[in-house]
This record gives C-alpha cells, sequence and structure tokens, in this order.
C-alpha cells in the first residue's frame, strides 16, 4: 500500500515561515520505526475497533439549516437519525467564532482567536487531530470545496497566526505530507501569485517532488486508482484557482463534486492498513449563509449530505470507521419561519432556483431592464411585477434578490455574518455513543482521539 | 396520602360539551380495582425505576434561546449538561406548529391540527400521558404561568376542537381530577365570564364539591403542607383571572414563582405512594418571543430555570423521578447574533431591563415627550437621542423598543410567531438514557410511558 511516511515533524511549517525558505524538510521518523507496533495499536483497534475516521464539517450549518434541508428535501437527511447532541462554538475572543479559530478547536482541542490556524492565542503550536493521526501511521486526507488552503481545512495540517496568509498554508500542507488533498486554491501554490520574483516558492513543484501526483480536472480524479497512487504516494487534486464553483454552477462534467472528491479520498485513503483519517468541508454553506441566498444554501447542504452518504456506505460496509459531523458555526441567523408569512415553512420552492443571487445580478444589463428575464432564467419561481419593480431599483440587487427569494421560501435571516447558537453533533460507527450529549466544540477532536486510542499533545 | 380516585373516564370531557350541562362525572375505578396491583406495576418498577415523571416545557425554547440564556447567565443552564438530542415540532397541517397541536402531540403522541387540544385531526379523543398515568394510580399535576386552561397545560387533561374554549377547558380539568392545579386562569372557572344566566356552570364550586381546595394567593401556596391536603385530596391554586403576571412584573410577595409552584405541587403530588405525573409550563417564554422582547425572553428563561432546579434537586434526591425538559417550537426567529453588530453576542446586558417593552410603552404619554425617563426608569442601559427620537416617532413604540433593546445585545428575530426549527430535549433520571438522539415530538410521550411501563391507547 502507501511507502508510509512516519511522523511528520510537527515544527515543518514553522521552516517555511520565512518567505524566501524552500520547502524541503524530510519527515522524521516514529521513535519505534523498525521495532514493530508499539502496544497502543493493539489497544487502539481493542478498545473501539475505529480504524478509520472521516470528519465531516458543513460549515455555517445548525439545526435550522437541518430543518430547511429536510422540508427542502421531503424527507429525513441522511445524517438526522445520527444525531448525538450538541456543541458550543464561541471562541477564546469572542461569543462568535470565525471558521479559522472553529477549525483549530475542531482539529486540535483548543480553542483560539478568531482568524488564527493552528495555534493557541499565545501564537504557540497545536498539535491537529490530522497530525496525530499520521503520528500513528493512519493515512490522512483534505477535502472542500473551497480552496484546500482556506481556514477550515488549513486548520487541520497547518499553523498560521493569520488564516489570510494561505501561501504559507499551502506550503505547510505540503511540508506536512497530508496524503490526499482534493479541493480549489490552485492560485496559492503557484509562484506568480506570491508576488515578486521568487521562483523557488513554487510550492506545487515542492509538492511534485516530495511525491505529490498533482491533477487539475475531474476527469483526472475518475481515473484516480490504486494503482497510480501507489506508484505516486500522495495525491493533490487543485480544480480551481481559488474556490470550486458553487454547486448551482458547478460543470458537472469537469468539475468534481464534494461527494466524487470524498469517494475518490477515501478509496485511497483506505489502501492503509494503518486506518486514515479525513476531514470533508461542505465550505460554501457558510458562503450562502453569508450572502442570505437560500437557494444556494440548500444546494451547497445537499452536495454536502451526497458526501455525507459516500461516507456513511463506505463506514457502513467497513465497519471500523468513525464518521462525525458537525458545522462549525451558524451562519447568516437562518430561521425556518418568517414575519408575515403563512403559517408554513416552504424551502421545497427553492428547487426551483437554479442559480445563486449573486450570479442572476451579476447577469443584469445596466438599466436592470432584463430583471424578468433573468429571474424568469434562472429560478421556475412566480415574479411579481412589484417584486420586479423592487429588483431594478434596489441598492444591491443580490441582497434584494435573496431576500425575495427566502421570502418566498419563508426562511428568515438576521446577519451576513456568523451567529453563537450551539450546533447539532451528528456520529455514525463504532465509539458513536461516546459522542452523546452536550459539548464544547473542543471536545470533538478529544473524543475523535480517543476512539482512536490515542491522544493530543496539547 | 390521597385517597386514590382510579381511573379517570377518558370521556369525561364530552361530557361537558353542551354548555348547559353540569359537571358532575364520577371517576371510574381501574379494572383491576380490589384484586392488588397488577403484574405491569412491578414490571414498570423493575425495568426502569422510573416513580415520578416531571414534564418540563419551556414554551417557544430553542437552541438560540439556551445560547443566549447561557450569555446572559453567564455560565451553562442547569438543563445544559442533560441534553440527549433534539425532535421535530410540525403538526398534522402546518411545518409550523401552534401550542395546541405541540402540546397534543407531547401529551398524546399523535399529531393533530393547530388549535386542536387532546383530539386527533378527525376529532377522535386521545389519552394523555397525564390521563395514563392517572390510570395506574399516580397523582397528576399541571403547573404553568399562563391561564391552566391554556393551550399547553389543557392538552393533558382536556379534549377540545378549539383551544380558545377555555371555560370547557376548565370543566374538563375538574373532570378529570388534576389532583394539582396551579397557574392563572380564574376567569374560566368562574360564571360570570361564561355569559348570561348560567349559574348552574360555576365550575368553581363544581371543584369545591369535588373536593378541590382552592387558592388565590401566593401567602396561601406558601401555607400548603401535607395535613392539608390530606383533608382536601386536590389542589386548585388559580393566581390570576388570566395568566400570571410577567416575570419582570410579578410581584413576588403576592403571586408565586413557577418555581414556587413546582416545587409546592412535588410536595403533594410525592405524597403518593403510587408515584406521580407532572406538567410544568414556562408559558411565557414564548410571548416574549412573539413580542421580540429578548429581555422579557431572558427573564422567563431564568424563572423556569429556577423551576427546573427545584425539580432536578427533587429528582436527584429522590433516584426514581424522571425529569424531562423541551420547548413545544421555538418563537420568533430568535437568533444569537444579528447584522452589522460587533463579533460577540451580548444577552448580559439584558440583565439591565427590568420592565417588558408593552409595560415601558404603557408608560408613556400621549406625545412620548417621556420616553426617556421611561426607558431611564424600566433600564439601566444607555439611550441615544437617536434612539429616544426613534422611540417617539415610531409607528408602535412596543416594536421598537424591544428591537432597540434586542440591538444593544445582539439578539437577532425573523418572526412574531413560531418557526419550525428541531427543538433540542433534556432529561435526567432512570431512563433518561432511552431519549438519546433524534426524534418528533410525538416520540416524548411514548418514551416517557415506555419509562413507567405503561402505555399510551392512541
Amino acid at each position: 500500500m502507501f511507502k508510509k511516511v512516519g511522523v511528520v515533524a510537527l515544527s515543518a511549517g514553522l521552516i517555511f515561515s520565512g518567505m524566501g525558505s524552500v520547502p524541503t524538510v524530510e519527515a522524521g521518523k516514529p521513535e519505534w520505526a523498525g521495532k514493530g507496533k508499539p502496544d497502543w495499536v493493539e489497544a487502539r483497534n481493542g478498545k473501539q475497533d475505529v480504524e478509520n475516521v472521516i470528519y465531516m464539517i458543513p460549515d455555517g450549518f445548525n439545526a435550522d439549516y437541518a430543518k430547511n434541508y429536510r422540508l427542502y428535501k421531503g424527507e429525513d437527511a441522511a445524517w438526522d437519525k445520527h444525531l448525538k447532541g450538541m456543541y458550543t462554538t464561541y471562541s477564546a475572543n469572542s461569543s462568535i467564532t470565525d471558521s479559522a479559530a472553529a477549525g483549530t478547536a475542531m482539529a486540535t482541542g483548543v480553542k483560539t482567536n478568531n482568524g488564527m490556524i493552528g495555534l493557541n492565542p499565545e501564537g504557540e503550536e497545536l498539535e491537529t487531530i490530522l497530525e496525530a493521526s499520521k503520528e500513528q501511521e493512519m493515512a490522512t486526507g483534505l477535502v472542500s470545496t473551497s480552496a484546500i488552503t482556506h481556514a477550515t481545512p488549513a486548520a487541520f495540517a497547518s499553523h498560521v497566526e493569520s488564516r489570510n496568509n494561505e501561501t504559507e498554508i499551502a506550503r505547510q500542507l505540503i511540508a506536512n505530507e497530508v496524503d490526499v488533498m482534493l479541493g480549489g486554491g490552485m492560485n496559492n501554490f503557484l509562484p506568480e501569485t506570491m508576488g515578486g520574483n521568487q521562483e523557488d516558492m513554487n510550492v506545487l513543484e515542492a509538492a511534485k517532488e516530495r511525491g505529490y501526483k498533482v491533477i487539475e480536472t475531474r476527469q483526472e480524479l475518475m481515473n484516480q486508482n490504486d494503482i497510480a497512487l501507489k506508484q505516486d504516494d500522495k495525491l493533490l487534486g487543485l480544480f480551481a484557482g481559488g474556490a470550486l464553483p458553487d454547486e448551482l454552477a458547478r460543470d458537472k462534467k469537469v468539475q468534481p463534486s464534494l461527494a466524487e472528491m470524498t469517494e475518490t479520498a477515501v478509496e485511497i485513503l483506505e489502501q492503509d492498513e494503518d486506518g486514515f483519517f479525513l476531514m470533508v468541508e461542505g465550505s460554501q454553506i457558510d458562503w450562502a449563509g453569508h450572502a442570505n441566498d437560500a437557494g444556494w444554501a440548500m444546494s451547497e447542504v445537499e452536495a454536502f449530505e451526497a458526501a455525507v452518504k459516500a461516507a456513511l456506505a463506505f463506514a457502513e460496509e467497513d465497519g471500523e470507521t468513525l464518521v462525525v459531523i458537525g458545522g462549525d458555526h451558524e451562519t447568516g441567523g437562518m430561521t425556518t419561519g418568517i414575519d408575515g408569512s403563512p403559517s408554513n415553512a416552504s424551502p421545497e420552492i427553492l428547487k426551483k432556483v437554479k442559480a445563486t443571487g449573486t450570479h442572476m445580478a451579476s447577469e443584469l444589463n445596466e438599466g436592470r431592464t432584463n430583471s424578468q428575464e433573468v429571474l424568469e432564467t434562472y429560478t421556475d419561481l412566480e415574479w411579481s411585477a412589484s417584486e420586479i419593480q423592487q429588483i431594478q431599483e434596489a441598492e444591491d440587487p443580490v441582497v434584494t434578490i435573496n431576500e425575495l427569494i427566502s421570502n418566498k421560501a419563508n426562511i428568515g435571516w438576521t446577519s451576513s455574518n456568523h451567529t453563537s447558537v450551539d450546533i447539532p453533533l451528528y456520529v455514525y460507527g463504532p465509539a458513536s455513543e461516546d459522542f452523546t450529549g452536550f459539548h464544547d466544540n473542543t471536545d470533538l477532536p478529544k473524543f475523535i482521539a480517543e476512539s482512536l486510542g490515542i491522544s493530543l499533545d496539547n
């Protein structure tokens, strides 16, 4: 199977913190290398029978998204029956977390300040559950629909003061030798985006030198199989310069879905006899929430659910895989009902929305005289003359389009930012009962570590 | 102890459905009366050791109220650590339930249409968990801060097509011989409120004939003790004509708190060797939600928490009491953060609010020239000239006052009605683990029945 690389040095990232340095760190070896597996390997397997972990994060998702999606879908979602409890999300410096602090908490078990990745508020490096898994010879993976260098995936395998330092994050992800990384963010791996004449900073080349196979299209992803991976050891799939297209705009032949990326990641990672840790993020649920775009939100939740179904299908067959599903925070203050609406929530009408509000607004001409045409092209909803007029006269047509669509679905919003509400936790697999109850987001990686019979060194 | 009255006829209510009939139904006897306790009594005790059930319903409360209250309080609420899962709340005819259909679902295990009490959508009577408990010789009680004839308590011991028929509900509550009822609603028990010359409809007199001791003040409630109850068998405490005063306005010497009513009810009911079933509703959380009044909402949650603490204290000492805590639906589309706010939720400032928005608005003079004085009298918050002006010029000063206060707390609202979001479930005591996971509101009375080793006949 994999040519294992052993323990990755936790401080690998620091070596790249100077902008001019070349990523040449060699991964270390575990202390017991060559001495046979230590006792904890047996203990772990004996204790819970958890061999693999798939940690799935629907960014921005809470109980209101869950309820609206259930109505949109017309039946329970794949996760509903696996509900185990809820958890708090506040960060070290705010009752309302950002995705960097939330990702750090969910990856390391330690609260940090908003904006910080993989560091405690004092700036000290924290071990992540991915890194701890890797120390135990497990294969590791990150999958997201944002840039793979975005806050949530970054928090699992990099350590930087600011989430915005995505080129540094790219270098650390490669240095950390995460076995499979699939998502967007090619720009952060290329020298031309780093400014100046820093040819030695082409992280993509460094990745290739380190044994990464780099792919850029859905077709290449679909052609991956065991043989290719055995040759190349590691896979870096970057399917867009920045984020992947939103789910409503995605060209399904060209760009992979979150489910396709998840399936491929699992197929590759499961080759490792020592088990694997995989984090999968549904990144753009959060972005839809920021935009108060209900149609986009539901389509992203649907794409995330397809990935969850793939993970659950694997876990059900495998029997030794723990699937942990939970948002990092709520986004938008979404509610399942609004003032003045009939006494029904109607998210099912959002199936008739075929584009984001942002995309629709971008199709409007200068005088917005084509408002009706655009709305009828991208939705199968009925639009009154008054609504068309509102869009034509709106200060920001994106806001108005999203508001009118949300009103039709009786979905409310109170913010363009995150909120502080507790998040539902869904867990499937061996040890899933251990997750029952009321927790903090920092408890999740601790429970996962415990299920693997390992501990986080924080 | 109690002089037990045995099984109450399920159809008792129907006998009073004609407005002119006199409440004279005699309660029936269990089939096995005089033959010794049947097997199920042993089975029940053996299975779960649940002797008593306290079912506590914070009307309108969901995860957003929970989070805002935790921030308001500055630490976890009494229920947090007892979180077991969540449940759906939709009614038979709407994705957004009202309290009648929700109460019926939570009392009987069957969905009904909004507005209906203790009946299925076809109008057939449903057995409630209170009635099933009474059939097993258990003592029963209802406590609320609304009229005791209001939808939620009504759903546990009456059966009417419309929740608005509160005089009929009053008659059925008495006919059902609920052992202890404490709350508001005196008007619904008196003949003068029933219109016309229906002297024979004085339900209060009928209650006294049936062995109820009727009390009207906190002082009388505080003076209740075992002896008084042994003499009178049953207690009806009606401390207001309609609802009790809101928690911010309550005269703590004159009107009992929800916690005081709960404690007294438990003290009385626990005398029954066959155990007891008690429903306690924090009614006005919902009303604060309808008004989008964040200060009122937090004060009502606080009052409800005091009642929960009393119940948990009893249950912890007793060891055979199951405490089930969960809202019937969310009200107001409350969120824990709003647009444009600093990246923090600040519900703690609501401790500086000393009256409801409705009360403050009622103190404004005709030109509202005393707006600043009123706001400074009833809050310890700072008010800008612009805010004072907004209140003076508001179409509805109640709405504006509540909105301004919510903004200061960074609490959002999207509705003046209920929403459809799932509700957190908290359970303490033996059999509490059986409540783990994702459920429907109709599952709750079934789980409770199972914990008691009984079944609902629906």
